[in-house]
Order: C-alpha cells, then sequence, then structure tokens
C-alpha cells in the first residue's frame, strides 16, 4: 500500500498480450489461443487473467452456430459465406468443434485449403478445432477463442460442427444463431443428423439449389417448413425459416444472412436475445464445474478400470446398473 | 471355510424380504421400495443386496413411459389402458416420475383418485413419484423399484412422467417404448412440450378423440405423420405411429397396445430389444456415478454459496464462466 511494487512478471506479460489481441495482431491471436489451449496449471492461471482482463470485449461480435448432414456442403458454404460478409466490411472468425479431430499440419492445411477463398481474405481467421480429446475441453477452448476473436475486433465468428457426439448441442450452446444444412434427399438425409438437432435450428437451409436442382430443394424446403409444425420453436417471436441456397452458383447467401440479421432484431426488440447469451454463460459455467469434477475422479487409471469391468458385467446383465455405480463411487470416496 | 457360520443378520433380512417380493406380497414390495429410497448408508448396503439378490428377474415386465401435454388426460389415458391390460390377464405396475413431488398422504390418495378404477384391481399396482428431491434421485429410485416390481411377477410396467426438467429424457432412458400423448389444438399445445420430446416417441396417440371430436382427432393425426418424416427415427426398423384414442369412450387403446406388442417383436427379431436395454444400463450406471459425484461436492453449503455468489457475477457479465467455473473447482479440490 505504502510504496508502488512492480507488476508481477505474470501480469506484465499477459497486459502485453491482451493488448496484442486489441489490436488485431494476428500473431497475439494465435499465442493467446494456444496459451487458453494449454492444459498446465501455470498456463491456466495466465490464461484466467487474460480472459479476465479481456471480457470488456465479450458479446460484441455476431455468433453463428452451423452444423449440417454429410454432403451439405458445409465448407464451401462457410467458404462463400464468410467472403461474402468480409466483402460487407466484417471481419470473420471461422473456428470449428470437432472433438475427434487431432492436432496436426495436416488438419490446419485442411481447414485452410477447403476455405480456400476466404483464407485468402485478409480480414479472416480460420481456426482448426482444438484437439484437448473430451468435448467438453474442445468446447472450453472454443468458447475461450470466441472471446479472444471478438477482443481482437472479429465482429462476426461462425462456428462449425461436424456433429459427432454431442457437438451440436454444445455448439448451438455458444452461439445467437443456429443454422442446419440439408440436402434435397428423399428422407435418407435424416440419417445423417442426429436426433433433437432439428429442434435447436433457428433456421434450415437446403444446399446444392444450384441450377437444375432448385426444383427439389424447394420441394424439400417445403417439406421441412411443414415438418417444423410439429416442433417445438425455440423462441415464441422467431419461427426457423427454411431457406434454398447454392453456395456454387452464390444464389441465396444474401437472404440467409438477411434471416441472422432479422433474427438477432426480433430477438433484441424482447430482449431474449441478451438473456439467451447471460442463460448461456450461466449453463457453461456449470457445464465446466462437472466437467471439471468428472476429470479429475473418472480419468485416473483405478477408476477407468473398475468402470471398464463394471460395464462388462452391467451389459451382460450380472449386475444392476445402480449396484455398479455406488461400486465405483465407493472406490472414489474410499468408503466399504 | 472350515464351519458354516451363521449368515449375517442383514443377508437374513434381505433375503426374507426378497423372498417376500418374489411371492408378489404386497407388504413386501412396499418395504423393499421404502428400504430403496433410503439414503442411510446402512439402508444403501442393504438395498444393494437386495437388488443384487433379485437381478435374475430384471428386465420380465415390458415397460412403457408415458408423457403428454398438459390437458392431454394422461392419467385418465392410464386408467383405461392399465384397467384393459389387468382385464387381459396382465399384472400391471404404475409408477411416476415428478421431480417436484413431495412425500405426503395427499399424494399418494391424489394417484389412487385419479386413477380409481385401476386402484380398485387386486392385479395392479400404483406407487406415486419418489420424492428425493433432485430428478437423479428420483430416478435411480424409479429404476429400482421396476425391478422390484419385476421381481414380484408385475408383467407391465408403466411409468408416468409429469415432464418437469428432464424427466421426459430419464424415463425414456428407462424404458422399452415412450408414448407421447398429443390433443388436437391447432399448435398451441406445441407450447406444452418440451424440445427434443417428440424425438423420443416411438408412437404419438391423440387423446380426446371423443364422440363429436374424432375429425379434429384425426386432422391433428395426420399433421404429426407428415411432420415426423422430418424427425430422425430412433430406430431404423421403427416408424413410430400416429394414432387417435378415446379414454372416455373406451376408443383405440386396443390398437394402442397391439402398437405397443408390434414395436417389440419388431426391435426382438433385430436383437434391438435387448441391446437398447443393455445400453439403457451401461448409460443409467455412468449418469449414478456422475450424480453421485456431483452430489458429493456441490451441494455442501461452502460450494452452494460459492457457486450462488459466482453464478450472479457472470450473469451480469463481470466474469467470464470459464475463469468462474476454475474458482470454483479450485475451491472443491483447495487449489490456489
Amino acid at each position: 500500500m505504502s510504496a508502488e511494487s512492480p507488476p508481477h512478471p505474470d501480469h506484465r506479460d499477459v497486459e502485453d498480450l491482451a493488448r496484442g489481441v486489441r489490436s488485431g495482431n494476428r500473431v497475439s491471436v494465435a499465442r493467446a489461443i494456444t496459451l487458453i489451449e494449454s492444459r498446465k496449471p501455470a498456463h491456466r492461471v495466465k490464461a484466467r487473467l487474460l480472459l479476465t482482463t479481456l471480457n470488456d470485449a465479450a458479446g460484441s461480435a455476431l455468433r453463428v452456430g452451423i452444423t449440417g448432414v454429410p454432403g451439405a456442403g458445409k465448407s464451401t458454404m462457410i467458404d462463400a459465406l464468410g467472403t461474402l460478409l468480409v466483402r460487407k466490411g466484417h471481419r470473420v472468425a471461422v473456428l470449428a468443434v470437432d472433438p475427434s479431430s487431432t492436432r496436426s499440419g495436416g488438419a490446419i492445411l485442411g481447414d485452410k485449403t477447403r476455405m480456400a477463398t476466404l483464407a485468402a481474405e485478409e480480414n479472416a481467421f480460420i481456426r482448426p478445432s482444438p484437439s484437448s480429446g473430451t468435448l467438453g475441453g474442445v468446447a472450453r477452448t472454443t468458447r475461450e477463442t470466441i472471446l479472444l476473436c471478438e477482443a481482437a475486433g472479429f465482429d462476426v465468428i461462425l462456428v462449425e460442427t461436424v456433429g459427432v457426439g454431442q457437438s451440436e448441442v454444445t455448439v448451438a450452446g455458444m452461439v445467437d444463431f443456429f443454422l442446419l444444412l440439408m440436402i434435397a434427399g428423399g428422407g435418407d438425409e435424416l440419417q445423417g443428423i442426429k436426433k433433437g438437432v432439428m429442434e435447436l435450428a433457428d433456421m434450415i437451409a437446403i444446399t446444392k439449389a444450384d441450377s437444375g436442382n432448385e426444383h427439389a430443394a424447394r420441394r424439400a424446403a417445403g417439406d421441412y417448413r411443414a415438418g417444423l409444425h410439429i416442433l417445438t420453436p425455440a423462441s415464441a417471436t422467431w419461427k426457423p425459416p427454411v431457406i434454398t441456397i447454392s453456395s456454387r452458383d452464390g444464389i441465396g447467401l444474401e437472404d440467409l444472412w438477411a434471416n441472422v440479421l432479422s433474427h438477432r432484431a426480433t430477438l433484441e426488440a424482447t430482449g431474449e436475445f441478451a438473456s439467451k447469451r447471460r442463460d448461456q454463460d450461466v449453463r457453461w459455467m456449470h457445464a465446466m464445474i462437472e466437467d471439471q469434477i468428472r476429470q479429475a475422479f473418472l480419468t485416473n487409471e483405478a477408476a477407468t478400470a473398475k468402470i471398464e469391468a463394471l460395464e462388462s458385467e452391467v451389459r451382460r446383465g450380472a449386475k444392476p446398473p445402480s449396484v455398479a455405480a455406488d461400486e465405483v463411487t465407493s472406490l472414489i470416496f474410499g468408503r466399504a
């Protein structure tokens, strides 16, 4: 109190990094992402400090989640939409949530190759999925990366999910708008989409409404429009539209973006836009707490071996599941 | 090993109780349910022993979950269906999952009053929802009660859910067949059903297709039938039918039950019936482990107070969710 103490070296580091991120410096953004992706306790301390420092920028971008059935042309669509947005003057970050990914030069190259036009834009930033193994880990770093990108001045964040495990639910829980890409396929395309995903969608876009295929796409759109009637809308004030687009021919992307903006305006008018973000943040906090507790207790060798053995007993009907569960928790808590 | 030791008194108790349950003695079944509902560690030890003893009877009943929108007449329908099944020679147990319930004389009376015809049947057993507070607790005792009822010779278990919180997902995860009751209501009825529930259904029954209302019910059935096309079926071999019923006029209940049996026959033919049960058991074991760990760490006073304080900081945007989560887990694990 009496004399000014020099800032803690860690703090100075982090302040420099925060300044770099805020100036939009790509090297700083990349270094910040590497820091938040690290699981070392010392790095987590720094990451917490960095995120707290940059927290005032949280929520400054429009966050759009994108999923789709295999074959819907997700990369092509993101490449086309991202390029359109950059040319409109936006700064666009593309993040991915793929719990099955592994960090490799190939994956990064892959992401930039499959979105070649967008990757060449100065005002675009493409980041492959973090690969910390669990969906919880991938989700954490992606959410924190969104915050870093917002601090760096990106005003549109596109979060792509590959649809592995619960990744759609996870991504829908971190974005303002969730877009589902489907194709006209006579019902077969439904095999590629998991239960519950349809109801997460704020809009469905039937892709590949390319020249010659418009009729099939429009018919599919009509089917989805009729079908959505039996589903509970996410918001009382927003009815998910069904549109057709052709990324190849550049058709429907302006309409798509107009719908995203109209959704924001509609939900902002009722206060839902802000309250949805607050709810997402609170749920996210709880999910992270549970994930970390699970990690702490269920990933050690003894617990893993015990769970595996009991799982096979339960699977062949030799032991009631609740008895097996009690045995695991007895092991964890050291009770008889 | 050398001399026979007398059975442990607890074991003798439990063996008596198990014998009583197997003989279908109602007092024994009620005592066994009271035992498994107890959270006292000594009772849990006995309950584990009881469940392990009775485990050979697990899965001997057909388990049907029932949910519906408010106003669909769930109790009336269960009363009518249960009575029909008893008269066909079945022994029917009705259980409920209502995480909001409180144990009271009134609730038990209520359950028997709202299913008055069924309650009067010798071969029916109606048990109100356990009230152990959390959905995890209610789910555990309900699953264990299913096992007790199966050991007691009930061959049809109807599990009703009131649709609070995640209770539909929980019930769908413990039954062979999940039935959704809807009414003809021009879209308003959708407000009463939570997201994702439609896709859990193995069948939709439009209720109150009473004399004079058949046309509206049939039209609603057609709408749902068309709408289901855009949803991913739970099984590749079973397309959820949409039927109309009138519990009041006793119409459609035979058809309803025929569909439940047809579902079982179809899934048994492919092996899905047994594999679905095994998967449910394994998932159930994991859910219980996580629930118990969560209970152990997140329900003490210090953790609850800390979480509440951080939740309000996160809600007003003063702290990033992941930073708040780290603070909670630091408190739990005693790290800085």
